[in-house]
């Protein structure tokens, strides 16, 4: 009567691997992308040079261990180095390793994601700023550029959907290989953390790869043609990596990742002039090229004149986040579209953009940025923001290491 | 200085149109899905008997529109009109009709689909129970298998979540492109209607083609093993598409949809052994096989018997919901994986089914099947159902033609 298949049965459709790489998540042929793997192990994380997949399942966890602090680090070091080998396993398109064929005890995978292929599936996590207080005896280790990000201007955020003591950031060509990847880790947690905030991202809203094409946000606009390329090592290193600039030797590959949960007034956007649209993101909306040029890579000219005025409008959002405009400065965007339903006082949408950055310090980057948009852009008629995460991702592990090893050394 | 292109070049990329046709949606190549396109018009909607596509957009709304009898009915059959030129235009590929070039004036299309392909979009409509109120002079056009569902073992329903006087259910291997639709019918319908609920699926959890793999719901089981084939037109007539047996003509040729948001306790199902897992579903999670066999397909034996008593458990859910078991009653089952982030009180995902289904009369389908289900099954001890919806989906229209038509004639 039984008809339990062996595990390695069992496991075989789920751990066939594409040998393809990363590159092909740009590939057009959608079934090879779904059969690619990105190289969980490497100098730096994946999932943040990695060409920006299709869906995002993200996901802040608290650490609510207790114990003396040896024990509470003991155990947020044994839940590393289990996430670590889960998140190794599941990016090669394997189940989560331990047993899931025996009939008493639970499965050690959930099962859902069975069948499918990893879809370039990248695991990237973070450390929040409140993982340095006393409890895990980690003062000493933060570093500067993980400062509590200060009050923004354009922003009304919920405590409920901003900070964690961790953070997970799961893509995938396939949403259900994504959300499978949060949902494990999350139970593996079970004990030592807890779910603090989740968020899934329902389709890519900004290239990072060259030969990606650049997909649309809610606005209906182009969002990512200027934004730093992954394979681009240079600009990489000098604004993306963490290097020999920062005071924890630990952080060294490593980036930090802001997020923003980005709620768009999609009604009053939505009956807004194509002209006006266009005049605050100073792009035009179909083509994508600035308001001075014609084509869409065609670089901004921010000294040309229109009809009584500079062609790209003083408050246009291009003209206040290039970096020709912020000394140069750059961040890497990796931001997905949100809707989380309706608005019950409102029946409007509740939708926008779930916005990642990286880069290698915030306080000389996202923050002088966002102060500057926050108050000038002309974006700010149309959106708030309304969640708010910082994370140092700490560089990438060799096999055998866990997660941040160099933090616990 | 001008780059503002023309509107007829403006959405060539999204005009172009695949000539695959509905049966391309379980071809292995994505690439083909892609561009692969449902016709709309026909003797019935689209998006019912419909191979499910990957992902869902649900929205529910009710209608705000004031002014006398006829005034309302009036304001009903223009938003009609207009949702239906607007739905056959997205499905084919093309944006929302108008005019979306203009600079003073809002675009006819919100554009963020602009360049994607349908990906086998289907946009499908039903009307609930509280249309056929006395607001639009449709109370004598009620059938009555628009009966209100009642109260229901196994339920606590959110109204927030719960009914509409319309919906539509958008369904792509997209989700941008279904998010898109949702989006404009909300847009078109502004006056009208406002929006009641929404709902995003992430992935697909139930197989309803002869040729479709069957993909697995939350809980890590295959979900739709024996669920009605679209193509199997004997048995759609028999149990999905209403006939002559309704005392609406207006119905003939359409379909009775149920929604209902099953919210999963995931961290119990997470920690039960596999053994019980099993048995509460009365199938092998990984092959798929019911208990009393050996391969996904073998038909259930409801009277095997194994160790100390049934091979399928008396509470088993396939036992319960069996035909064999109902006097012979099906649904088409269409039913979403989803999830919306954390209950914050317990930091466990809000995630679940939502299931969608469609048949001929829920008088006699889904309400005694539910009946059974909510007070026996096993798996009530892992599942709610928080959220339900009732609507009357009329049949196809011919080009021309509007949705519903001859529900005002």
């Amino acid at each position: 009567m039984s008809a339990g298949p062996s595990r390695r049965a069992l496991f075989a459709g789920a751990g066939v691997l594409g040998a393809a790489g990363a590159v092909a998540a740009c590939a057009p042929d959608k079934a090879a992308a779904r059969s690619a793997t990105v190289p969980f192990h490497g100098a730096h994380q994946a999932g943040i040079a990695t060409p920006a997949q299709d869906r995002l399942a993200f996901a802040a966890y608290d650490l609510t261990v207790t114990g003396s602090t040896e024990e509470r680090r003991a155990a947020l070091i044994a839940m590393l180095r289990t996430w670590t080998r889960a998140a190794a396993a599941m990016t090669a398109g394997n189940p989560v390793p331990g047993e899931s064929n025996l009939g008493a005890a639970p499965p050690a995978d959930t099962g859902e994601a069975v069948g499918l292929k990893p879809a370039n599936l990248t695991i990237t996590i973070g450390f929040g700023p409140s993982l340095f207080d006393d409890r895990f005896g980690l003062a000493g280790k933060r570093p500067a550029a993980l400062a509590d990000l200060p009050k923004l201007p354009g922003e009304d955020l919920d405590p409920d959907r901003s900070g964690g003591d961790l953070a997970v950031q799961a893509c995938s060509d396939d949403p259900v290989v994504a959300f499978h990847a949060i949902r494990n880790l999350a139970r593996l947690g079970r004990g030592t953390a807890v779910m603090r905030w989740s968020q899934l991202g329902f389709g890519k809203a900004s290239s990072n790869g060259a030969d990606q094409q650049t997909p649309r946000n809610l606005m209906g606009f182009k969002d990512g043609t200027r934004n730093i390329h992954g394979e681009d090592t240079a600009t990489m290193n000098r604004w993306v990596w963490a290097g020999s600039e920062t005071d924890q030797p630990w952080m060294r590959g490593g980036s930090y990742m802001v997020t923003r949960r980005i709620a768009m007034r999609i009604e009053a956007w939505d009956r807004d002039f194509l002209k006006d649209q266009q005049d605050v993101i100073g792009r035009y909306k179909y083509s994508g090229a600035p308001l001075s040029g014609h084509k869409e890579f065609d670089t901004p000219d921010f000294h040309a004149t229109g009809m009584g005025g500079p062609a790209i409008p003083a408050d246009a959002h291009i003209r206040l986040a290039a970096h020709e405009n912020n000394g140069g400065v750059r961040i890497l965007r990796r931001a997905y579209n949100y809707t989380d339903g309706v608005v019950p006082s409102s029946g409007e949408l509740d939708a926008g953009l779930f916005f990642i950055c990286f880069q290698q310090d915030p306080r000389k980057q996202f923050v002088p940025l966002q102060r500057r948009l926050g108050s000038m852009d002309a974006l700010n008629e149309y959106i708030e923001h309304v969640g708010s995460g910082l994370f140092a991702c700490p560089p990438g592990v060799r096999p055998g290491q866990y997660w941040g090893q160099a933090l616990f050394s």
